[in-house]
């Protein structure tokens, strides 16, 4: 029987004698890369983390103290630790174990994330409740570098420095996010990390000024001087000293014996205080440890070789290649990524247009602001960002991009439902928080091709703002297609019993749904929506005069999408019809895959082909 | 003739002699105060930069070198030596002059503002575009210590500090945003504004490292001991430092020698640099620096004694108390604010319930993640925030509040059109944006009363993310209301010719024109919508099928907001009727009275009474 086998809460984990913690590290990373391996998860920060995680809770008392995590998909190695391992055969699958921190799943979760840097704000929020119930128990927040590129750290550190509220952060630092971390900052903890051991800087530069002698006149004026300087200047030392915390570090985050002390005493200290915990990102299997941005998120691999399955090229390499043959005949053309290069298919451009190209960090306000600035100054930015993290950034591309009718170019990557990642991933609210937006067009592609003729119309032709939404992955239409024409619906098939409006994504879906209902003898025309933001409501008002039905099919949701859009130009245009819109519900949704979140939000070809056949039939019956 | 006549562009700025500077500075103080006592606006941040813009205008060359401003209610003075002190009188009027920087307004401006903590990243945007048209330009974002409050500034930073493109940073620090300010950062600030003015620690430590003589053996080892502390902590010193700036400061923001030669050094730097100026906000106007909060943004007011108008009691107002009375009742109440308790309205709660209230600066993202945290830990966080400014909030508000179903309290204040302002302050957007977020209710009442039962609703009874969004000022609708029921349509008036619906601050509106109608013989059924989310369709379609005329009044955008909804419901209803949706149209809403912009786009009662009329006449001829 192996350790972790005897480990199914972190009571059993402070059984251990301490002789036993590392041989339990090394079974918990065989296991991180044996089931990984299988169903795909974030490989690389949870290696990083073995120790740490095991250090936490050896040294604290969960679910009573509370522990956030940042982003939260370093969860893995608390989650074996707190009774789910059990779990991880169907990690990221459709009903099964989240790769984040889920508070339905465990009282041990007790916060859920997955967009970065609010742990210290939700952290700071369970200090006060604790405060104001005059409670007595330890708040951590885990967070990794990458994490401080992102603004919201520093508005909660500048809000809990000051309060002086006993919490805990630690700062996970193996130097990356996701990509190698950019920007002051991350060169402020390269310098921390190469400095030795460094602690109560306050308290100890006192006390050694304190013990200074004073020797001759001129050895006294000097050492005068010396300790107005020291005094003056030494404190505060690092930017988080400067944001009222108590800075201990750098640590050694694959030691237990410093992590346990250092832990120990930051539990007692009831102050603001940070740990530095330097990590190494894939530590313990030399594939990640090669390649850790690879094995960051990563399908199911060869645990032998580390080699994952060849796909078929995806939009996102697609938009990589593309802006680079546009940047190649356009000068004025820039890149912006935040912290991405390589998940939105930027590492192309980065490498060849290396002055044009800019990696703000976790930083999608920034971004957006950065690109307006430029647009202002007459460049053209490209600031690829996937749909839900542009969200970050609703404000500065409605305030600083559309009221000032900037050009810039939003490719908005993983729009539509994700798959694994689940409900914080899920790039279904953006054609609802673009389209109200003032001077914003919004394309969405249905193929490869097309994606790039929007692409080329967007940064050649256009003039604004313009966001081209695609989905994760490579699925596409596979019929003809005429050029991209900007604000043109295009009728793919002509027919007269029902009109099926559909956009991205679901125009392969809807095409395979005509095909089913013509079979059925039910004549479809089916109109592809390339151009959401403006709606081409002409042809689709056309189509629905004729056959006065109406079904519309989207990867967003209900609420302020596609479909709503069409209805209300359909209300306001008194024409009658039936109007029917098939849309992701106002509910949350969860992880699996797109077919079979497709199949449970109402989305499934059969349910859709039942829809229109019932309605046919009871119009023909009248 | 006075200095001031004599000033219409730059160029006469800088012919005047060195002496001339400072009698012009008493002169633009007493136009800046003869012209914002009869127009209201922004008057005690332009006061304090009197100084400062007079010594930049000096210095740099507008518009080739380029001025960003943070925010921009600080502009007022360039905007005088910048040609345009005529325009004054409509300062803030429908189609005068804004009272923010305007691109459109002149060649001076180069980047629109309104918002907070966005200079820093314009300002990066045009250095990049200005190194890679390899031009040698200046480039300054001026903002104030509170902008520092928000995140978007750290990130803007991080970047910059790092690219090492020349950028002169201009902190105008007067120890307020709008309210006193808060946070690790603002004591940082106390801290370096009591220090001896200070540049280019580094070389000035190293030299002085390098003269500190060897002395005995003792002394010899304490020195190298001193040295390497000196040399490990010293550099870098601030904040600023650590963020890759060189720090200058502090200034004394009233001395023009001192600021014209700090801006001199600073101009020749040619790398990131940050000038700390020391400015008193009010300064000169004795009102206004007794109470600064007062003069930030005030209507018109008597020059002498500095009184303005009574007005009626606001919705803040109301707010204010009606939080105050509910939290005496239930101790889980907390409130948050960004940096506004005295404009939402929340200063009685600040005093009377001081442990229970947090100002977290001008942070929104981390005040709604705060939020959710002690949510998430059982307290019941009610955090106001202007329609505008909870934009900034909108990822945290999907992700860490309504996915989690978190219990979290949004009064939404300023919602609608808010008047002087203009486009970057119309609260315009918020039904649109808040009405797709999954487990989100929207309220919005029509007059104070309804507003308080809302709050006690929202506080005591509901369980999961509300918003409360009501307008500037006190307008109310005047007739006899139910108790507020959740989830409710009111029928006001009970017709049969037409349907009009109508929310918040259109009930009213509504409501006249219903009398209006009236006395043309038109029956109208009048329905007041208390909640947009979850929306009582049934009563809505029920009255449509009735009268088979259908309008809808919001001060919203059309696209995604109520009218839409309704639409929605409408066709997938199947509900025969003809409907037109009121609402702000798709464009920028420019500043004017509330009474203006409802005249300009389409919301004046007597369009929307002729459009009835035209309506119910073409129908009965039918």
């Amino acid at each position: 029987m192996s350790i972790l086998d005897k480990i199914n809460s972190p009571a059993d984990l402070k059984a251990l004698s301490f002789n036993e913690l590392e041989p339990l590290c090394a079974e918990l990373r065989e296991f991180l890369i044996d089931n990984v391996s299988k169903t795909g998860g974030h490989l690389a920060s949870n290696l990083g983390v073995v120790e740490l995680t095991v250090a936490l809770h050896r040294v604290f008392d969960f679910p009573t103290d509370k522990l956030v995590f940042d982003v939260g998909h370093q969860s893995y190695v608390h989650k074996i630790l707190t009774g789910r391992k059990g779990g991880f055969s169907e990690l990221r699958k459709f009903c099964g174990l989240s790769g984040f921190p889920k508070r339905a799943e465990s009282e041990y979760d007790c916060f859920n994330t997955g967009h970065s840097s609010t742990s210290v704000s939700a952290a700071l929020g369970f200090s006060r409740a604790r405060d104001l119930n005059k409670e007595n128990y330890n708040i951590i927040a885990l967070f990794g570098d990458g994490a401080l590129t992102g603004g919201m750290m520093y508005e909660a550190m500048n809000d809990a420095g000051n309060a002086k509220t006993p919490l805990i952060l630690i700062l996970n630092d193996n130097a990356m996010s996701i990509s190698k971390n950019v920007g002051a900052v991350s060169k402020h903890l390269r310098n921390l990390r190469i400095s030795p051991f460094y602690f109560r800087s306050k308290h100890a530069v006192e006390e050694f000024l304190r013990k200074v002698p004073i020797g001759g006149k001129a050895t006294a004026n000097l050492l005068k001087n010396i300790k107005r300087w020291v005094r003056r200047m030494v404190i505060p030392t690092t930017l988080f000293d400067d944001l009222g915390f108590t800075y201990m570090g750098p640590i050694n985050g694959h030691d237990l014996r410093s992590l346990i002390s250092c832990l120990e005493y930051a539990k007692d200290e009831k102050k603001p205080i940070i740990l530095h915990v330097m990590t190494k990102k894939g530590k313990g299997y030399a594939h990640a440890e090669a390649n850790p941005q690879k094995f960051h998120g990563i399908g199911a691999f060869d645990k032998e070789t580390g080699r994952t399955e060849k796909h078929s090229e995806t939009y996102s390499e697609r938009f990589g290649a593309a802006l680079c043959r546009i940047a190649d005949f356009n000068d004025r053309v820039v890149a912006i990524t935040g912290a991405m290069p390589n998940g939105t298919g930027l590492d192309w451009f980065a490498s060849q247009f290396k002055d044009r190209f800019f990696d703000v960090g976790i930083a999608e306000q920034h971004g957006v602001t950065l690109a307006a600035g430029l647009a202002a100054a007459g460049y053209i930015p490209v600031i690829p960002l996937y749909s839900s993290f542009l969200q970050r950034a609703y404000d500065q591309t409605l305030h600083d991009v559309c009221l000032q009718n900037l050009h810039v170019v939003f490719p908005v990557d993983r729009a539509g439902v994700v798959g694994a990642d689940g409900e914080t991933h899920q790039g279904i609210y953006d054609i609802s928080y673009l389209s109200h937006m003032p001077n914003m067009s919004i394309l969405s592609p249905c193929r490869l091709t097309e994606f790039e003729q929007m692409l080329d119309y967007a940064v050649n032709v256009h003039n604004g703002p313009i966001a081209i939404r695609y989905p994760r992955g490579s699925e596409e239409y596979g019929g003809m297609l005429p050029y991209f024409a900007y604000g043109k619906a295009l009728i793919l098939r002509e027919g007269t019993d029902v009109t099926v409006v559909a956009t991205g994504r679901m125009v392969k879906k809807a095409d395979e749904i005509c095909a089913g209902l013509e079979k059925d003898g039910i004549s479809c025309e089916l109109i592809a929506v390339p151009t959401i933001k403006p709606l081409d409501t002409a042809a689709i008002i056309k189509s629905a005069q004729k056959t006065h039905k109406v079904i519309t099919i989207e990867d967003n949701v209900k609420i302020g999408g596609m479909g709503s859009m069409i209805a209300t130009a359909a209300s306001e245009g008194g024409i009658e019809c039936s109007l029917r819109i098939f849309a992701f519900p106002d509910k949350i949704i969860p992880q699996g895959s797109v077919a079979e979140l497709d199949e449970t939000y109402g989305l499934g070809n059969g349910e859709i082909i039942d829809y229109v056949k019932n309605t046919v039939r009871c119009s023909s019956d009248k």
